[in-house]
């Protein structure tokens, strides 16, 4: 049993033993169970009573609202079925490290969620000509070094128009959780988490572009302090394995019975459709065509992968990649970046079949 | 922002991404949200058909026994609320540092099981007199080291017997989760996880204790390699607070408002009632007794504990400390040993009020 290095602190264990990730075999199920669904929570999980809970809508528009959830579920409701993933998802693998929550490359889930169309919420308002963007703040509240925050994201208003956008409720069939946002929160498929936001507490409509600080010092791929970046955006292409055979407790290595083996996992895009999953079994020198197969409704949720292998004795780092439509393939390695985001390298499994 | 030495390796973050605590901020509610309850899960969590599961009953029996689901919902049901905590609670707070899962301090939930009495289902079977302890075995399975295993756990006759032990099929009013042992495990309240076998596939009815892996090897308090050591039973006192204020998101350092501040938490104990819950502020220099409610309604639950602190500026470190009646109380440092196991010293949170 050979265990690594020392390599993540105290404090980056803190924020991995709340914010959990998806256990690799859990991608056998199309929609992932309760309690399965990775979770990044930036501060505490807030407290909201149902009762007097209102969703305040202003700013540009013709008519502020303050909606009950009743209010909310009095509107025509949809279901989307929405793969979510982490946009730090990788990131413990970065080289040399970036101190963040410390992902491995499980941050993903996808789940069916149920609620209101934002578009036609802030239609009820009333959206001004002159509008551009919306502000969506949470109920979930604390600090960034010495700056104070109640979490905030923006996005502009053709994002915010799409039919699939969804002010959510209901998760699986069941109230939120408190994990997830309850009563409400945001459900943008195709986007990263961090636009997702839980607990939601108001929707400001302006004219400019949203410059908080989940903007403007977070969520964007920068190569230096001095370099401004790139904001977070749409899910890149990633594909996981469910790691065949059996785990050693420790290390996780595992060991497969020689013979033919059903490989299966999951693979997804925000950027655009899934055209392709290839496998290795030689740590990416060489590949095959992965077959495809969808088996969630929805162009929002990853689709299942399968490919036979026949295993014969010997070590083997099996690895999987995904390419979409918009030209986006997953990378042999990591790119680093100050923040450790996006980092949708291939996985890598090492297997002794005996 | 001061984040600390690089303490924990790669290997030992794969499994607390997989096995998650308990946010502590969700120590207000009384049972443990779905989702939110702590998992320790060896292996992989495994698949069973509930169509075809049956339970196996053998060894020094009557009657061996092959009990599908539903045989098992027929028979009486009984509902138990019990606080379950794993044995490695607090591991990464001990030094020198034991390699394993790396538990803070939030290994711990609250659920309401509901199944049969699993002495009732003994009882159909009919245990021969020359019994004494029985094994439990679930269906996962994997390798501690070279050495394969299934998960196998065994309890001496009086523990079987006792009235609350349950082979549960629900928690919190729905069928287990994959994660949380689906469709059948035990429930021994008052014991630390490792005796509450998930994914339960057999019982065997045996003449003397049992000597596998996860009894002679690991869940055992050993101060050397030599020392046989003390094998790991009923859960030692334990409280924990909900930290007060807003936290750092890097950091979880806190930070609160001057003013009255209702301090909350929750204590327990498996080993008999909690007698006594003290808080302090100055890091346990001097200690306040708290006050204690009874919120969930069954022997084998955790109690709520309030303190009212009158909160001035400065930097504290509130500290809280259980007692129960069997004469234990909770050290203020931890003790070592090979496992990293019991590790039930006082909680510590730094806060700064402003």
């Amino acid at each position: 049993m050979a265990v690594g290095e020392p390599r993540i602190s105290l404090d980056e264990l803190r924020l991995a033993a709340r914010n959990h990730a998806l256990p690799l075999e859990a991608l056998r199920y199309p929609i992932t169970p309760t309690g399965l669904h990775y979770l990044l929570i930036h501060y505490d999980i807030p407290l909201v009573d149902e009762e007097t809970y209102r969703l305040e809508i202003g700013g540009l528009v013709s008519s502020p609202l303050s909606l009950s959830l009743d209010d909310l579920r009095g509107l025509p409701a949809i279901e989307v079925a929405s793969t979510m993933e982490c946009a730090g998802n990788g990131r413990a693998l970065i080289e040399p490290a970036v101190v963040s929550q410390p992902w491995v490359q499980e941050a993903v889930g996808t789940a069916s969620w149920r609620g209101a169309v934002l578009a036609d919420v802030l239609g009820l308002a009333g959206i001004s000509a002159r509008a551009t963007d919306v502000v969506f703040t949470g109920w979930d509240h604390g600090f960034e070094g010495e700056s104070e925050q109640d979490y905030e994201r923006g996005l502009p208003l053709e994002e915010v128009r799409r039919p699939e956008v969804v002010l959510a409720y209901a998760m699986n069939g069941a109230p939120l959780l408190p994990q997830h946002g309850f009563p409400l929160r945001m459900v943008v498929p195709g986007w990263y988490g961090m636009t997702n936001v839980k607990w939601l507490r108001s929707i400001t409509v302006t004219d400019a572009p949203f410059e908080g600080y989940y903007h403007a010092s977070s969520y964007r791929v920068r190569t230096s302090e001095d370099d401004p970046g790139e904001p977070v955006s749409r899910m890149l292409p990633r594909s996981l394995m469910i790691p065949p055979g059996d785990p050693e407790y420790m290390t996780r290595e595992r060991r497969l019975q020689a013979g033919p083996c059903a490989i299966a996992g999951r693979a997804w895009s925000g950027q655009g459709a899934i055209t392709g999953v290839d496998f290795s079994i030689d740590g990416a020198e060489t590949w095959r065509a992965a077959e495809r197969e969808r088996d969630v409704d929805s162009d929002w949720a990853w689709q299942r992968w399968t490919i036979d292998w026949d295993a014969t004795p010997g070590t083997y780092e099996l690895c999987c990649r995904a390419r979409d439509d918009a030209g986006n393939e997953q990378p042999v390695k990591p790119t680093w970046n100050l923040g450790g985001y996006v980092n949708n390298a291939i996985q890598r499994v090492p297997v002794t079949v005996v």
